[in-house]
């Protein structure tokens, strides 16, 4: 049994405790700055304002000024801030962090160095000064997993990766239980990396919807013309999707089974669900990546900045020929669209000579 | 252009018709026994009573009766009838097909010769007397297609599958057009047993939606506990399906390529859709497989026959060493689940050691 210090209190930073609770583990559960209303709430009726759910007996709620309490005498540490917060939480836990802590992640995200792509754990070790930053042995939690669900206990099915057999193990044993079902990884770029990058191509699995209401709208109708929905449209983007993100992962050097599996193609299916593909909706119904983005009303989406950081690397890549420009006509079509295009899905450049 | 004689006017028989209309072909649509309501209502307004919409001009419409005429002149047949219906189709062709036409199939389906599983166009073949059954090259259409949005003209990919590239190219420059997308594969093994696969597979991809409804009746409430969903749940099995799929293709000769791309994985995704699906959600509400059947109101359920099909391939692969009894956990559950255990999905013995 462990004393484990969560930093972020969003959905799946809370939702990831609800295993270690069942499990018999201690929880101590800080919010980051963004995170105070849910403390507040947890901490009068236990409920997560965003998963209208309470996690089971065990977990104590603190701000964020209380994190050095909450680190004191912590076994181990979780990760679950959004990528955009990766540079505070390290500075925030490099004086608090002992050698060898456990750690695992939660967050998703790539970052451009301006030769690679690099995954979120190994841009949070760079804010970890020596000599604590290579005791650390980060894990990652990938694979299909809403929040809510977890929460409530719905079979899950995930990966825990990292570089490092005993660390993904440690944790694997830590977390899993009957319903939810961890695979340790040691294929952590993979796993990252198809995690970052599902985001991104479940903004393309949406346009089919938005599409179709536009097209009903115009005819005057409602969102479904006659009843007929656009499947076939969205499962040659799916197919596409899983396609280009086996070949990106490859050129960072992660394995195409990871993609063509759970991690890969489990997530993108689950992520149809979630608020990338909502906005893709927008995008395919006509709107413009900033109209887009104001409907959001001021959500996360990483699935956008990753798109960003991936088309930074495209031109990169294609200027000393690491990449050609006719690879990945839905990521570059992707880009076009985050820099203002409207969708105009290139269908007949998909899936190479032969499908 | 050419004269295309189509046998059997169900609704992708017929919804395949309108690329090669708008193309420019002329269609001899011909009902089987069972679709003689549809010619029919096809001959009195146009309308297709199960896809509540008309073919583009260029067709005329034929009862069963009528195949002779309709295959006199023909310069090419595409067989449309369902798996059930393959050994009569050869039979009713046989007299009437010249040497050298050229055939396409939609047909999906598996069958068990005793050692091996075979897929549909070769059964066909085998229906045809020589000297003509050799100089037929068969053409399979596969990968993601509604039909009811395919007689609507929404974007749609497929693979057309040959052994003989110059069959295989010749259809596809015949139906490809602006919104239907044909990538010629000489897998044509991979093609179609991914495509009789993955109606079974989405069997099991509608059982979390069953569940959850069997959750939530048991609770007293509605079909969704608190607005949750059980995406977890499906998309893991989603993945594991993906997985399997591919192992057996490659079992039966076929491309693990295929399978991760527009046939398998596009496929797979456009079915969560499609009736196999529905039935795969009624068994996870907790019915038995006979009264699933009986709820789906004598619906063609092919993916619960390939079900069955593969059952006996994999008893008899075992038995000799091909394959091992942990190898396909949710084939092999779902076999059972077709002989009248409950389902239970075993989601800890899904994707071996490494997700």
């Amino acid at each position: 049994v462990s004393v484990v210090c969560v930093l972020g209190a969003g959905r799946m930073g809370t939702a990831i405790c609800t295993p270690l609770l069942d499990n018999g583990h201690e929880i101590r559960l800080v919010g980051t700055h963004l995170d105070g209303a849910y403390i507040g709430a947890m901490r009068s009726n236990g409920v997560h304002p965003g998963l209208l759910h309470a996690l089971p007996p065990g977990a104590t709620y603190h701000e964020v000024g209380e994190l050095p309490e909450a680190m004191n005498g912590a076994d181990a540490v979780l990760i679950g801030v959004s990528s955009a917060g990766i540079a505070w939480a390290a500075q925030a836990l490099a004086g608090l962090i002992k050698p060898g802590t456990p750690l695992l992640f939660i967050t998703k995200g790539l970052e451009w160095d301006g030769s690679e792509l690099r995954i979120e754990p190994d841009a949070f070790l760079d804010g970890i000064p020596e000599p604590v930053r290579s005791t650390l042995k980060p894990v990652g939690v990938t694979g299909p997993c809403i929040a809510g669900e977890l929460i409530r206990r719905v079979d899950t099915c995930v990966a825990f990766a990292s570089r490092d057999k005993a660390a993904r193990e440690q944790w694997a044993g830590m977390a899993a239980n009957s319903y939810y079902n961890v695979w340790p990884s040691a294929d952590v770029v993979g796993c990252e990396a198809a995690s970052a990058l599902k985001n991104s191509f479940s903004i393309a699995t949406g346009f089919a919807a938005g599409r179709l209401e536009a097209q009903g709208a115009a005819a005057g109708g409602s969102a479904e013309i006659s009843g007929v929905a656009a499947h076939n449209y969205e499962a040659a983007v799916f197919a596409e999707s899983v396609v280009e993100m086996g070949g990106l992962v490859q050129l960072m050097g992660g394995r195409l089974e990871t993609v063509n599996g759970l991690v890969g193609i489990g997530d993108l299916n689950v992520t149809a669900h979630a608020r990338s593909a909502r906005f893709g909706r927008l995008l395919g119904r006509g709107l413009s990546v900033d109209e887009a983005v104001e409907q959001m009303a001021g959500a996360t989406l990483e699935g956008l900045a990753a798109i960003r950081t991936v088309g930074r690397a495209l031109a990169a890549w294609d200027a000393r020929g690491r990449t050609k420009p006719g690879q990945f006509p839905l990521m570059r079509h992707l880009v076009e669209v985050a820099g203002g295009a409207r969708v105009n899905v290139p269908f007949g450049s998909f899936f190479g000579d032969q499908a």
